[in-house]
């Protein structure tokens, strides 16, 4: 079973005042990408894994999807899902991302943002996945860039110069995949780090076609509103994947 | 056109001098991890992009490839091919991997070590490639890994602790795809950085089912010959890619 830090209060309250504010890399970064690469979703049958406010949830309703099923571990994250972004073609189900195989029926898209990095066993919820999708169903993902989730201890830092611009970022423990304890708004948030060809080639052996791998720069209407590190281009912030069965 | 480096006299001998050594990364940590991917080539037609001393070209026909042609940029590499691994079933012919879509056979399978970032128009190559592949080929090559090959100025380094022992690498300007010009036996040696999501990307939108993406680490054997920058599993030192038509 996942871990479930977004139950944790102090977490939730702290997780809620980030993406509130107007810089944050969600916004910025990653969910245009995604959007990008979202699929014509017209009649389509989407899972939402860690739905979390199910914005995301609402986003394929309003682009004609006809049913959405959003999931979460965490109940509270479900209850503003419940009350912020509530449909009638939308269920959403408290349930842990290691547990969809318990599913009957099949999906068109599945869609994750930002929880693959939390889950044990990637193998299993690929292969999870492409069970669960019809056959030309499609899924697509985004997650910590492995080269962020690399470092043991946290140890991961940028580099300024001597007028205090930050040049470089400096990383560790690549090829040492398993589990990464971090601060993030609490202490001890468990992720899980593989190098970038083990997380492509699981998907590949599982039988997923790769249609795309973007490592998403800010678009120009965002540059200006993201921290100078992410304008920077210096490293890779997320791994963002499409693939198809 | 590339860059034809191996014909300066200088880089020819300071890379034979590498290549002649026990402890130098293709023998022991490339070449393995090559080995591990190759098909069964029994009666195929392959075409050895880069092929140097031609090595790997008589290791096809060992494997019972039935025709090898072993394409190089460098006329003095081709000479040693010519003389060390002649065989009657394999030609050698100095072309540039940017002439290859002048081939008019067709190849059953392509292969690259180590070269493809010596080359500026990667999407070109990708088409070429895939053009040249009857409908069963296959594609498998090795780079310089992305990570390594970002920074611009030669400013990727790695970092000690207060024992002398390398703990960390870092990097730059990853996001910034394009020339890289850098000291490697040689000044001035050119070289291409692409994010590994660009490689990807090309080579799905050309049409290649990504089969396999490895990030090679050390096996048992190899690990006490190696430099202990290899052995510590910091950073991800090549890119390899297997791919099907």
């Amino acid at each position: 079973m996942s871990q479930n830090i977004y139950d944790n209060e102090i977490f939730f309250e702290g997780y809620k005042e980030l993406r509130n504010r107007d810089d944050n890399y969600n916004k910025l970064l990653e969910q245009p990408a995604m959007v990008d690469l979202l699929p014509n979703l017209s009649d389509k049958i989407v899972l939402d894994l860690a739905c979390g406010y199910g914005y995301n949830s609402l986003d394929f309703i309003k682009r004609n999807a006809k049913k959405v099923v959003g999931i979460d571990i965490s109940q509270k994250m479900l209850n503003v899902a419940k009350s912020k972004s509530a449909n009638k073609n939308i269920e959403y189900i408290c349930m842990d991302m290691a547990e969809i195989s318990q599913f009957k029926q099949k999906f068109d898209f599945v869609y994750c943002s930002l929880a693959f990095h939390y889950v044990e066993d990637f193998k299993k919820l690929c292969e999870d996945i492409f069970a669960l999708l019809n056959n030309t169903g499609q899924l697509l993902f985004s997650q910590e860039h492995p080269i962020i989730t690399a470092t043991i201890d946290g140890k991961g830092h940028f580099n300024n110069d001597e007028s205090g611009k930050k040049v470089s970022y400096t990383f560790s423990n690549y090829n040492q995949g398993g589990i990464r304890k971090t601060h993030w708004i609490i202490d001890d948030v468990i992720k899980y780090h593989r190098p970038i060809g083990e997380i492509i080639t699981t998907l590949a052996k599982t039988g997923f076609i790769i249609e795309e791998v973007v490592e998403p720069i800010p678009k120009d209407w965002a540059i200006n509103k993201l921290p100078t590190i992410v304008k920077e281009y210096i490293k890779p912030n997320f791994l963002i994947i499409k693939a198809r069965k």
